[in-house]
Order: structure tokens, then C-alpha cells, then sequence
């Protein structure tokens, strides 16, 4: 059955400036040109405001001030944010079995609270709790003493390794993995690394050294209201947890390594490589493919640009680009340096003769 | 049983000149130096060609014009090509169970047509369809109203969100996940990113911004002859599909954010992040950990060199380097000006002595 | 119960020079801010060292030579060696299941021995071997034919293609990929990329290109004692096998493609990604991000700094930094030219009006 709502209905919701042309019903949310009379055209952009000419619509959610007069508009102050509003009227959640699945295995010493869905192949371990409303969709594995909040929602493929404590209304997307090992090795004497830090250089016999895993007996602990994307890692600590702080949003393919203490509502973008005992301060952003070397801090409200490499703790409120990193606006001077230079060589050739002569009479 | 086969039927499947010394059967493919008396050598390249001195194969596979005498020659044009020919005959494929295993769990609305292969602890929720002799290995995941076209393959540790239309000859390799959330939120006021690109900086208060996540009611559609990588991620869209063009081959642990529309017979290597509303031409190739910045368009048969970060949209047929990316030929350039630069600082130290008496001179 | 320790016992272990102040049970390890009277506090970096006399500890592993007085020490030489041996007295192993449990799915042509732990929901082909005390935790597929040597452990999500082998000791952590299909097509005819090496551009109809698959038939070789982390892949070879050496260890969310080849004791650190055909030499370290075209080598005891994107075969011990990569010598001389760049414009500036009167007064 379709979803229908009037027009007042939706406005009732994200709060707009409704100028009504012709009443309709709204069944659906597309950009104006895949849009039919039964559609609210989503006319963000001035790109798409231009398409609702080209658009069979007859209603739109536009940006406050759009003015527009032959259809039947929405007008907002947050488009983005009215946006959000309205999907959720027609976001279909996944399919989730009710109770625990017959094909799932359980241990008889796991707390499971009620309302949960413990869905086909899940795997939970001893001791692991699991408060209520949560849902963990299929093939889906929880570790030993693993505790999960409420509300929380785990798509198919997630592994939770043991000890991880996780928050409420954290949402997990598929194939993501919390708590596994650290990637923490010794060796019994000084590695190459260990060598070209002191000297420079990796000269020397390394050829019958062992290397040693360090074990993880830390964990990881995500606060509540946290994402984490599809095939995100983020790794236990060695002696303490790693931990992901209220809020915070990672995207898929991103590495949390050991002991990193990640602020509140920071986003993190694809691919973004963190590497271990890292402090990330609150409401940070990481564009995607940023890469950080450990032990390296970040102050709050700090904007690191795609594809950079922090090297070095900066300070809160930050923003930096290039790998390494350094701030944006040396960056850019950095840039115009290459160009005056590339300007500068001509000149110089220029008078380079004149020159020659002129030290040639001095001599 | 090896499988066997004279130099006759080889040549006759790749189409060459064949040049027999003395007639063997062959039964496996390999390079010249682990080859053996019945192995056909591949020496594609002139260090191949040289290490068939050192060989035990008595048959070898060469590009044209090659020119061996002491050794059974095939010869052909294209050897790369022939060699895919040829490796499909010495090709096994996976195991796969016959019809639906016991383990599996299919809702009994999915319509799974004749021939299909649904293994062990798969998971296929309601509505779901899969047309004939696709083949499903194992652990595989398939949301609710996923439609999967004929003959593809998913490898172990698949997940299929939900709605996701997968067309014919479709390969998805293990652990790849299809249809995981978009990366979309919104604040209810102004974030960092958007102080930052206003006013060039994030000063201000920030901390009791609530962050709030943007559904994904659109999906992903993957048209025919895809190929899929490992552990690579695909988000669905907003509100539209997502969509991945016939032909297009894609690399282990690629990111292909909500909302991108990928041409046909792309290559996209392998850790490639693109993010939001991006536009791909069709045969584009972005070659290894390219990013892409959200609503860039790249023109058909563009090259993006391996590293390279697209900050902003190019032409069909460009072939651009650097982070941000710049036409190749720009990017030698300003590697030379920096050699040139270095030059020139040692030139004018020469000169700025006699520069500096010069200047005084005129006072 | 909880696992305690005398000062004695744990001095035996690690070998130190034990200065007891007071004799207490050594019950948990931890930072010295995390500490009480039973904890071991782990101060082995100057401000932990600090940090110890704001800590309720009664007894820390320093390093040599700390020299505190007032809290009982046991001094080494090497703090994270010795660590490394006190964490594993600590560490509990993942939950696994004794013997092949009840929802593993087990070809009967499997050889499975003594002290093999099969958890839930694991799937084992045909002609699969698996030696002594190696530990499939839950959700794990392994192809057919693959063989798996003693004490191995693969926790939760690893997929393992047909032929795979491993060596023994082998750790693959949650959701990695080992044996998925190299990523490898050729065209029928010139491709845009084998124009673009040919004439520098992509000028020319691509438009009715066909991409054909080369199937794998290598597929992987792992060495004893590696460690692969978290959603890593490695890709099967395409004739003969991708091979990773004894002892190397290799981080989440790696990429390793067909035909590789790498050393023993290698660390590759997370999201490296090591293209197609690569010659890796032992006890190289590729830092985070770094990125390696197809057919490159790399010498032995060499550091590839991190982000770094390495284009050209480099010698054994080199250390290298940059996209493309270069010395780390030459690199800093580079970011030096740069900096000496933007004070030789200035200075230049200074001089030009008199040049150009110069220039002037000679004509």
C-alpha cells in the first residue's frame, strides 16, 4: 500500500512556508525531472530549481526566497534539514525477525532484553548482553562479554570482537568490524624503523630478527548515537579501550586504530586511516583518504582536507591540507610560490646575459 | 582428471601461428621457468622470452614475430588476449551447492528461478528475485526486494541491501557490500564545513549542534557484465539510484559513495574513494587510491593517475595527476620549475653579491 | 576468578631489576592514571613515567635507569618487549567451539585434525585440509582444495578462496579476504590506457571496446607466522601464486593484488595498497596509505614512508618518501627549493627595477 500525505500534512512537518497552487496528494519524494503529479519535487539546488521547468511536478520543496509562482511550493530556511525530515516518512527499515532466529546460535549465558531481533546466523558469545530494541539483522557476530545498548541496529556481516561495549542507537552497515586485534608488534632488538629514526638510515643486519605480537587486551568502546559505514575497521587497544566518542560518524573502508580516543560528533570520511594512540578532539572533521601518523593529536573543530597527512598535533580549529599537512594558507602560499617561481625562471633567463656581462666588467 | 589438449585444439582456440617442433599434449599453463614437458610457457614478455633458455617446456606462447626455432611456438598478435583464452580452459570454478542448501534461510515470497544456487547460510529476505543460473556461494546476504539478474556470481560474505537491481553476468567478490546506508547527515544549524567554506575558518560555538542522519530511500542498481571487488563498498542513494554502468570493473576495497552515476567499461583500481553525486563518462579509468571530491563529473575516456585527489569536474579525454589533481602535462611542468628552481637559487647566490654592490652603486 | 601474580613471578617473566618497596599481588595492567594497589602501571614513555605520581599504583615496569624511590619498579631494557610478555598473562582468546559444531557446514571429502575447533556457521569444501589446533571461530568460509597448516586462527567473517595455503600460526583477522579473483581484463583491442603509454593521450573511438576477464588460476600462498588484519584482501594470482612470506605481518584494510610476491617480516601498515605482479623484499615496512604501481620491487630492510606512492623499482635499504616517491633526502632537499623559492622571489623583486634600468642603459 502506498504511503499518501497532503500537502498540509507534510508542511506540518518540516515547518515551511506553504504556497498552495493546486491541492494534491504526495506519494513519493524525487528531483524534479524523475518527478510525477503525485511526486514533492526536491528542488535543492539552483540546478534543480531550473529542472522544475522541464518537471511533470506539481509541488516543491525549495529553498526559502525561491519564489516561484505556477507550482505549488514548500519554501524552507534548511532545505537539507526539511529534506531529512520527509524521507523518514518513506524509509523502509530492514527486514528484521522477530525474536531470536532458529539458525541463529546463542549462548545460554547471553542476556538478551526483550524486544530484541537476534536475526538468521547471528552468533552470540557467553556473557554478552543486549539491551532492548536492538537489532542484529543476519550473519552478524558478537564476541564474548560483549555489551550492546538499546536501539541499536546491526546490518548483515558485522563483527563485534569481544569486550566491546557499544552504546544506544548505534548503527553498525554491513561487513563493518569492531574490536578486532591491534596491529602492535615488538621485536626483541631495535627494528629498521626503530634504526632510521636514531640514524637515519637502515643500515645493519635485521636478518634473524623475531617480531612479536603485542596482544590486545583492551577493547573498544562506540558511545551512543554513533555510525560506523560498511567495512570500517576500528581496532581494540593494548591496555585500554579504543574509543569512538557520542555522535560521531564514520564512513565505510575508514581504520580506527588501537587506543584512539575519537571526540563527539566528528565526522569521519571514507578511507580515512587513523593510526594508533591518536586524540581526536570533538566535532573534528577527517575528509576522505586523510591519513594520520600516531600519537598525533587534534584540537576540537579542526578541518583536515581530503587525502592529507597529519604528522604533527595541531591546534583546535585548524584547518590544514597537503601530506604532510600544514596549514591551508601556507599550503596556498606554498602553491603560489611554484607559480611566481615558474615565472621568476623566465625573467631570470632574461637578463642572465646582461648579468654574466656585468660580472664579467667587474672582474 | 588433468585435462588435456593437443597443440591443435590450443591454436585453434586463440587463433595464432603455430610453429610445432614436436607434438606434445598440453595439461597446464605456466611461466617459462616453472613449466614443465607438458606445459604450455607463457613468455609474454621479452624477460619471459629470454628465460625459456633455462626452461623445461617444449611449447610456449609468444608475442607475433617472436621468432623462436628450438622450442614449439604459438604466435599471436595480442597475447594477453589469447592468454585469457586459453586460462579458461585450466579455470574452476567455485563450489557451489545444487539448488537451495539446507542451512539457507529464503523467505517464502522470493521468487528464485530454475537453476538458481543458493549455498550454505545464505540469507534471502522477502519479494527478492533471482533469475536463472545465478549462483550464490555461501554466508551471502540479500535484502528485502533486491532483484538479481541471470547468471551472476556472489562470492562468500556478500551483502545485498535492500531494493539493490543487479543485472545479467553480475561477478560480486567475497565480502563486498552492495547497498550499505549513504554517508548523509545534516545539522540543524550551520556545521564547520559550512563556517569553513562561508568565512575561511571554524570559528564560533559548535558544541550543541545535534547531527541527524539523512535516510537512504533510494538504492543501487549494478547493470550488466559488473564486476565487483573484495571487501569493496557501494552506498545506496538518497532518494535515487546509485547506479553502476554496464561493463564497468571494479576493484577490492573501491568506495563508491550515495548517489553516483558510473559510466559503462569503467576501471576503477583497487582503494579508489568517490564520494557523493559524482558523475563518471563511461571508460574512465581511475587508476589505484584515486579520490574524488562529492559532485565532480569526469568526461568519457579521462585517465586519473594512481594517488590523485579530483577537486573539480574534467573534460572527456583528460588525463590529469596530482592531489588536486592537474592536467598531466601542468603536473611536469611544475615538477620541472621545482628542478629549475633549485637552479636558479644557486645561480643567484652567484650573482647577488655583485647584485647588492650594483644596487649600492646607483644610491 | 581473577589471575594474581607476585612482584617475583612477573620479574621472572620479563627479567628486569626488581626494586620492591612493598610486596603486593599484581592482579591488572594499565596506564598509571587508570591504576590502583593491585595494578601493574605501565610507564614506559616519559610523560607515563610523569603521570606515576598522580597514580594510586604501588609498582610500575619503568624503563632502565627511570630510577624512582618511593613505588616499588622492575627496570628493563626494552618496556614494550617486556610488556608484550606481561599482556599475554592477561589475555583471554576468543570463545571457540570444541570440535566441529553443529551448524558448520564440512565437505565430507575434508580432512579436518585432531583439536581443530569449527564454529558456528563455518563452511568447509571439498578437499579441504586442516591441520592440528588451528581455530575457525564462527562465520569463516574456506574454498575447496584449500589447505590450512596447525594452530592457526581465523576469527569471524574470513573468507578463503579454492587452493589457498597457509602455513602455520597464522592469524586472519574478522573479515578478511584471501583468494578473491585478481583484478585483471583484457581488451580485444588498444585500450585507452595502452594509448595513453603509446602517444600520451586517449584520442581515438573506444566506444565499442569489450573487457574480457582473465580468470585466476594462481591462487595464494601464506606463509608461517603472518598476521592479516581486518578487511584486508589478497588476490589469487593469475597463473602462478601470490605469495606472502614467513612472519609478515600485514594490517587491516590492506590491499595485495595478483601475483605478488612478499618478503618475510614485512609490515605493511593499514590501507596500503600493493598493485598487481609486485616484488617486495624482506623486512620492508610500507607505511600507512602507501600505494605501489603493478610491477615494481622493492629492496630489502627499505621503509616507504607513509601516503607515499612508489612508481619505479627502488634498491634494498632505501627510505623513501613522496607521490610518486623519491629519497627522503631528495625530498627534503625538494621542500627546502621551495621554501628558498618564496625568499628568492622577494629578493628578486628588489632587484628587478634596477635590472631593468641596467638592461636599459646597455641597449
Amino acid at each position: 500500500m502506498t504511503k499518501s500525505y497532503s500537502l498540509d500534512e507534510i508542511n506540518a512537518i518540516i515547518g515551511g512556508i506553504l504556497n498552495k497552487v493546486e491541492d494534491i496528494k504526495i506519494e513519493k519524494l524525487s528531483p524534479p525531472l524523475l518527478a510525477d503529479d503525485s511526486t514533492l519535487a526536491l528542488a535543492l539546488s539552483e540546478e534543480e530549481i531550473h529542472n522544475l521547468q522541464m518537471s511533470d511536478a506539481k509541488a516543491a520543496l525549495v529553498p526559502f526566497g525561491a519564489g516561484l509562482e505556477h507550482i505549488t511550493t514548500i519554501e524552507v530556511e534548511r532545505p537539507r534539514l526539511a529534506m531529512m525530515k520527509l524521507l523518514h516518512l518513506f524509509y523502509t527499515p530492514p527486514q528484521t525477525h522477530h525474536g531470536i532466529h532458529a539458525s541463529a546460535v546463542v549462548d545460554p549465558t547471553a542476556v538478551i532484553e526483550e524486544g530484541v531481533s537476534i536475526g538468521p546466523n547471528v552468533v552470540v558469545c557467553r556473557n554478552v548482553k543486549i539491551a532492548k530494541g536492538t537489532k542484529l539483522v543476519a550473519n552478524v557476530y558478537v564476541g564474548q562479554g560483549a555489551q550492546i545498548g538499546c536501539n541499536c541496529l546491526f546490518h548483515p556481516g558485522v563483527n563485534i570482537g569481544d569486550a566491546v561495549k557499544i552504546g544506544n542507537n548505534v548503527i553498525i552497515n554491513q561487513g563493518a568490524s569492531v574490536g578486532a586485534d591491534g596491529f602492535s608488534f615488538v621485536t626483541e632488538t631495535q627494528s629498521t624503523v626503530e634504526a632510521a629514526k636514531e640514524q637515519g638510515s637502515t643500515d645493519g643486519d635485521f636478518s634473524t630478527q623475531k617480531i612479536y605480537k603485542i596482544p590486545s587486551i583492551g577493547s573498544v568502546e562506540i558511545k551512543d548515537d554513533v555510525e560506523i559505514g560498511a567495512n570500517a575497521t576500528i581496532d581494540r587497544g593494548t591496555v585500554e579501550n579504543t574509543i569512538i566518542g557520542k555522535g560521531t560518524k564514520i564512513d565505510n573502508l575508514v581504520m580506527i586504530a588501537h587506543n584512539c580516543k575519537v571526540g563527539e560528533n566528528c565526522m569521519i570520511i571514507s578511507q580515512v586511516g587513523v593510526a594508533g594512540s591518536c586524540n581526536i578532539g570533538d566535532r573534528v572533521v577527517l575528509a576522505g583518504q586523510v591519513g594520520m601518523a600516531d600519537h598525533v593529536n587534534i584540537g576540537a573543530d579542526s578541518i583536515v582536507m581530503a587525502q592529507s597527512g597529519v604528522s604533527k598535533s595541531i591546534p583546535a580549529k585548524s584547518i590544514v591540507f597537503g601530506s604532510p599537512a600544514m596549514p591551508r594558507k601556507e599550503y596556498i602560499k606554498q602553491m603560489k610560490t611554484l607559480k611566481d617561481a615558474e615565472f621568476l625562471i623566465k625573467e631570470f633567463k632574461k637578463y642572465k646575459p646582461l648579468l654574466d656581462q656585468f660580472v664579467e666588467s667587474q672582474e
